[in-house]
């Protein structure tokens, strides 16, 4: 179960309530797609874990793709590092030679599935990379090894067709950084054993919390957000190392969709993420003494069950015996406590949200919430949430360098 | 070599003068130990080489260390992710437990040596976890396993001598955040044959560029982000994945250093650390189009001899053909250019960071410059740069909280 905390006053029901009712038309209007993938119906969750079955000797997934293609699927195998797979899975997820050199030197070609994501199809840096796979392994047979996923009707569709490869479409309505739940994640995480169908039970959780059954805390939440001075930075404290991936899909969810033109004036939120209690040693300082622009919220993991710290009776270590017999689970936890009844006593806006454990169900919840959040922040801020004009300008100017 | 560029206007020069010889007054003080580490005389230097010969049938370094003890560290370890090394550097730098779990999975304690590092010897995640190993592991000669790095007559320093455990000392005076150059970083990279002697090539190499040859272009840089309207948040954009650790270091540097009250006053600046080209898809659209308070420093690497990227003349693929026969460190580096243009059209504050490549020397030179640019800032804005008070609040609560 997944719990949320608010040290900061919600304001008029009124006015939360009209902006849920808008949250619920978007969810209703079926124009934006990522509010449906939850209800991704048997016979489709079949299809992919049917198509594993093929992967005969296949031991490694790498997947390239670049953003919404690759940090959602990242924050889930990163959450997920301890648990059981059954394959391992690769990132190539940036042009950089580095990454591509270090990913082929650890796999054997014959053993690895290379799915090629990308939604539009054309993006430069996953086409790229695909035409050097193909160049340095020359396979004879490009579909044992390799597996696309993107759009309807792409030029990179109609390439699968005509080499044989297998594809799986992502909806058109589904925009790249909100498509984690689609076969954008579903597809390399079921093919390394991880349990995709809890995954979308998570989310349906959630969806059904927030949408079906009106639960407003989360539009008081964006409202908080969209309205408030001293809201501008919104920082995502997660305390476990697990969740360093997803606070990097956050960011992209955060700063992507809310940063944005509105006629002359420009709009934007920024996201910053971060690990307890190791940035403790490191941002915490900036939050508690620096200017007062910035929001926080603690992610917390009811660990159980781990090692716990001795009483060793050293002498010299007599200032850190107060923790003794604490799991390490625990202290951290009690970090958290303590952090946030520091940053609750400067008069920042502060909540906690408390996970059960972490497992695909609560990461199911956790991503859709977040979405939730950011659809329901945008419509107060009065932006397109689902565009990203700004990154096209860069575009054009790489084409016009090159092309000279 | 290292070239930097600015897309932005200087002020001033005689003010910048003025603070110019105020840095350099700090420098000579002596009191503010970092600037003089890459003075560190040969001798100590080869203390350190002469250790490393006693390590026999050691395989694996262990840094347990938080904040300033391990961000570093970590940060050169990933630069240097392609070259040689001749031990393999683990990281316990988080109380979280799946840290402890998954790094005592990957090694056998007998062939490895854990680093206990810690400035004040009495940081409570480091000594509670280096409890944890101690019981877990039951050493009968700690010496074998365990060394120790810490501020000279702590407690740990005390536990070291007591118990036959060698440790090394970090002057008083170098703060944690700075200490990456002192024994903190030299000893645990030296271990796993990283060219410690280069890293500190490059840091004097900025040394005397910047304070003995009074190239002031740092100082007018500072001033910008200490002075001017619409740079509250100071980006850095590195063109490699291998410096995502050292977006990290910077993070914590420029967060911890320049976020203070100055009496009733909140000053600060808030880092935000980008790899390029992938967050091209995530943080870029917030920049160029919402609220213009950011300022960008790209770093780019003169990637050299890197895969190239075929002309496979598929028809489907024409959009993408204008990169045919680009290496992608050459790509990558266009990426850089182009979305620097970008960013200079929309009229933001913009500066490039040019390395040669990726190496002990380069990453030397870069850490200097960066713990200098944080020290002008700091003076600049009137506060301490060197303290932390802030997070000493949670600290107490923590004690109190446990204690009760």
């Amino acid at each position: 179960m997944i719990k949320n905390s608010f040290y900061f006053n919600f304001d008029d029901e009124n006015i939360i309530n009209e902006y849920a009712k808008r949250v619920n038309l978007e969810h209703d209007s079926g124009e934006i797609g990522y509010y449906h993938l939850p209800d991704l119906n048997k016979k489709e969750l079949d299809k992919i874990l049917e198509y594993e079955k093929n992967l005969k000797g296949i031991k490694n997934i790498v997947l390239v793709g670049i953003g919404g293609s690759s940090l959602g699927v990242k924050a889930l195998k990163m959450a997920m590092a301890q648990k059981q797979h059954t394959r391992e899975l690769f990132f190539i997820d940036n042009v950089d030679p580095s990454v591509f050199e270090m990913v082929n030197k650890h796999i054997n070609f014959e053993e690895s599935l290379f799915i090629i994501s990308s939604k539009s199809g054309n993006t430069i840096e996953t086409i790229s990379i695909f035409k050097c796979l193909i160049d340095i392994y020359k396979p004879a047979d490009l579909s044992r090894n390799f597996l696309i996923i993107t759009d309807e009707n792409t030029t990179l569709e109609q390439y699968a067709k005509e080499n044989n490869i297998n594809f799986f479409n992502i909806p058109k309505n589904v925009g790249g950084r909100f498509s984690v739940l689609s076969v954008i994640g579903l597809v390399p995480l079921a093919f390394c054993g991880y349990d995709i169908s809890l995954l979308l039970d998570g989310a349906m959780y959630c969806k059904k919390q927030y949408i079906d059954e009106n639960d407003n805390s989360i539009i008081s939440k964006a409202y908080h957000y969209a309205t408030h001075r001293n809201a501008d930075i919104n920082v995502v404290f997660s305390y476990s190392s697990l969740l360093d991936g997803f606070n990097d899909w956050y960011v992209q969810l955060w700063a992507e969709s809310l940063g944005k033109k509105n006629g002359y004036k420009r709009i934007g939120r920024t996201p910053v993420g971060l690990i307890g209690s190791k940035d403790q040693h490191s941002f915490l300082q900036l939050i508690m003494d620096g200017v007062k622009d910035k929001t926080i919220t603690f992610i917390k993991v009811k660990n159980t069950n781990s090692v716990k710290i001795p009483s060793l009776n050293i002498s010299h270590f007599k200032d850190c015996d107060f923790v003794d017999g604490l799991q390490l689970g625990e202290l951290i936890n009690f970090q958290c406590d303590s952090t946030k009844m520091a940053l609750v006593q400067e008069g920042l806006s502060v909540d906690v949200i408390e996970l059960d454990m972490i497992d695909e169900w609560h990461m199911g919840y956790l991503v859709y919430y977040y979405e939730l959040l950011t659809s329901a922040t945008g419509i107060m801020l009065g932006i397109d949430t689902y565009n990203q004009p700004g990154v096209e300008i860069g575009k054009r100017i790489l084409k016009n360098m090159l092309l000279k």
